[in-house]
């Protein structure tokens, strides 16, 4: 089969480059030879084994019968949706990596797809090189999902594990940033929306519905302290950056957002850049996912998965997304959970006497505390907005 | 499809129930409904739904040309063996949950699906209710699988983790048998076969070569102590039992042996009952699966997934293994690693003089020390015959 390639930056090098490289294992795997007939990018590639491949224009793509897959690597929500849709609607399998276009117009693009019978697969978009939507959609299709609680960010895990071990946030970013795992504008990550990306696409998987940004809480990591690392170290867990799906009473649960969670869960153990997502299924009980949540190679491997899947004509059909309303979806501070949270001994003796923490424990002039199931807005509303103050929920 | 279940034990009657009770939900994910159409039992199932599906004699189900694939759910190498030829070569799919057969036979099967169009498959044979061997034929079949280590006991790990707490290793397994882990006679468990069993199946699914038995080192996890845990948490590691394949140099190295994993390895973090496989692979470096590695209804998740895989149409083939030689095994004691040992004080001083350990630390009579990288034969023949020390490889 004849492919496009869309973007070549790291992933869309990544993934020719093991084409290129891979020739006979890929055939073998396809049952038929790739061949990357075109590569869309705005400059040109002087001396790549690709220079003659490459076109500045979609239509070129869009218009050739022979093209049967486009790979969207671009990144971005303009122009990935418009390409994306025009491929579908020319009947070509389209795989994505990019988590914003999926997790903002999914919906539109599972119908394409469906009304044109073609493909759309995203496994590179959440987890990188983990074999993570393709578990799901196909060896977990005989049972229900009811919860998902991810680290799906490798950048902030990589920084709060610094934070673990004493680092302040700043540092811990500068750090992050010379090793080349965080940006120069580093808020796509720490504020969180790339998690609230992702667990929106893993929601998607799960309920059928994609739910718009702004029903997926997100909370930034910024304000995470090695003091309340430690805090929580002594209540018997950390603080991680979670992502987080669960449906019950036909509402949906999502957030993106600094969470305790216990030592006693795998996720506690999933450190530095490394990416875990746990699943709660109704058959197989937990099941979690680890690996590489970033990287040229893993993410391109996750690509080539997609590729083959749909070119050997084994993938299953992703479920057609509606898009979820307010109705679905459970407000942040509804929720009933157990919280952990810091405070400055001085505002803690006020709290004291309205709560009944049932593990108090303090570090110098702070106290961390774990305080009984209560609904979020109701934990937030007790401790006040002093600054000082932090409430995590507890998964 | 018409199918037939072989063996209404647990798992079976699991497999029974699920279908008996998401008729269209299974219909949807396989494209056509599921309907059990035959039982094979020794006994009768009166008051039972599928009371009057119950039959004897094998042949009825491989002559039954209605019947398009057999769920072989009862364990034991015969008549499972003959059984799974006689329906594979009558062209019916076989799915199976049966570690001991596909260990033991699966070139035969592999060989003969392939021979007659049809699928073998087995995802429910390693790791219960974990996907694992359909993530690894079908998402991973661009890259090369470099490395395995799994958690893929249960029972030991329950076992392991209760030792680590301090019981020892008789309370331990009495406890587990108490629950349920354990069966009355635990030799298959503790005595490493069945992980033998399970990293043979990996392996073959990796390297195209199933090693017979003799060619994978079992060894026992009856003689871990809670001194070696204490001396091991103290080496910054605990002892797990590791099944262990890994491919260099053109040669397997194959084992399923008590092993010290480092708490930096997301596999010291896998505790009770749970399991946890590890992979190393080209593209995307290392990823875990984790989950429930046994219990009805998590076993019976992995054999729905692959009844939908292959009523559906989206199954890939299995590659077809070939019978490993003695020239495809690296001997287990040629392997160089570091290795982790336990003894008493008063054997370790005549050892000291002839070993630079690079870590020692003590718990009363007794020392734990980290050897720098040598050949297996020789850590042992260093440490010599006493019943009271103990080697472990270190993964």
């Amino acid at each position: 089969m004849k492919i496009a390639i869309l973007g070549m930056g790291n992933i869309g090098g990544g993934v020719a480059d093991v084409i290129l490289g891979n020739k006979s294992a890929i055939a073998s795997a396809c049952g038929e030879e790739i061949e990357i007939k075109y590569v869309l990018d705005l400059r040109e590639f002087p001396g790549h084994p690709l220079e003659d491949k490459i076109v500045h224009d979609i239509s070129v793509i869009v218009s050739d019968p022979e093209v049967g897959l486009v790979a969207e690597l671009m990144g971005g929500s303009h122009p990935a949706r418009e390409f994306t849709l025009a491929c579908l609607n020319a009947k070509k399998h389209v795989v994505s990596s990019n988590k914003e276009v999926v997790s903002l117009f999914g919906d539109e693009f599972t119908a394409a797809a469906a009304e044109n019978g073609v493909h759309y697969l995203f496994e590179a978009s959440v987890g990188g090189g983990i074999p993570l939507i393709r578990p799901i959609t196909d060896c977990l299709s005989s049972e229900e999902i009811i919860g998902i609680d991810g680290i799906v960010n490798g950048t902030t895990n990589y920084i709060l594990t610094k934070i673990e071990g004493g680092t302040d946030f700043d540092s811990a970013l500068s750090e992050a940033q010379r090793l080349g795992y965080a940006e120069r504008d580093p808020s796509a990550d720490v504020d969180a929306a790339d998690a609230q990306r992702k667990i929106t696409i893993l929601s998607a998987l799960a309920s059928g519905k994609l739910a718009p940004p702004e029903l997926v809480r997100a909370e930034t990591v910024r304000t995470v302290t090695p003091k309340a690392l430690s805090l929580a170290a002594k209540c018997g867990g950390t603080v991680k950056l979670i992502a987080h799906a669960s449906f019950e009473g036909g509402k949906a649960d999502l957030f993106a957002a600094p969470s305790f969670v216990p030592f006693s869960s795998p996720l506690a153990h999933v450190s530095g850049v490394y990416n875990g997502v746990l699943l709660r299924c109704s058959l197989s009980g937990e099941l979690m996912f680890y690996g590489s949540g970033a990287g040229k190679y893993p993410t391109s491997g996750s690509v080539m998965s997609d590729i083959i899947a749909a070119v050997s004509g084994k993938a299953r059909r992703c479920r057609r997304f509606t898009r979820a309303s307010e109705d679905d979806v459970l407000p942040f501070g509804e929720h009933v959970c157990r919280h952990f949270i810091t405070a400055p001994k001085s505002s803690w003796e006020a709290l004291g006497e309205r709560v009944a923490p049932e593990v108090l424990v303090s570090d110098g002039d702070t106290v961390g505390a774990i305080l009984p199931p209560c609904r979020h807005g109701d934990a937030v509303s007790l401790v006040g907005t002093d600054e000082q103050i932090s409430v995590y929920r507890i998964i």
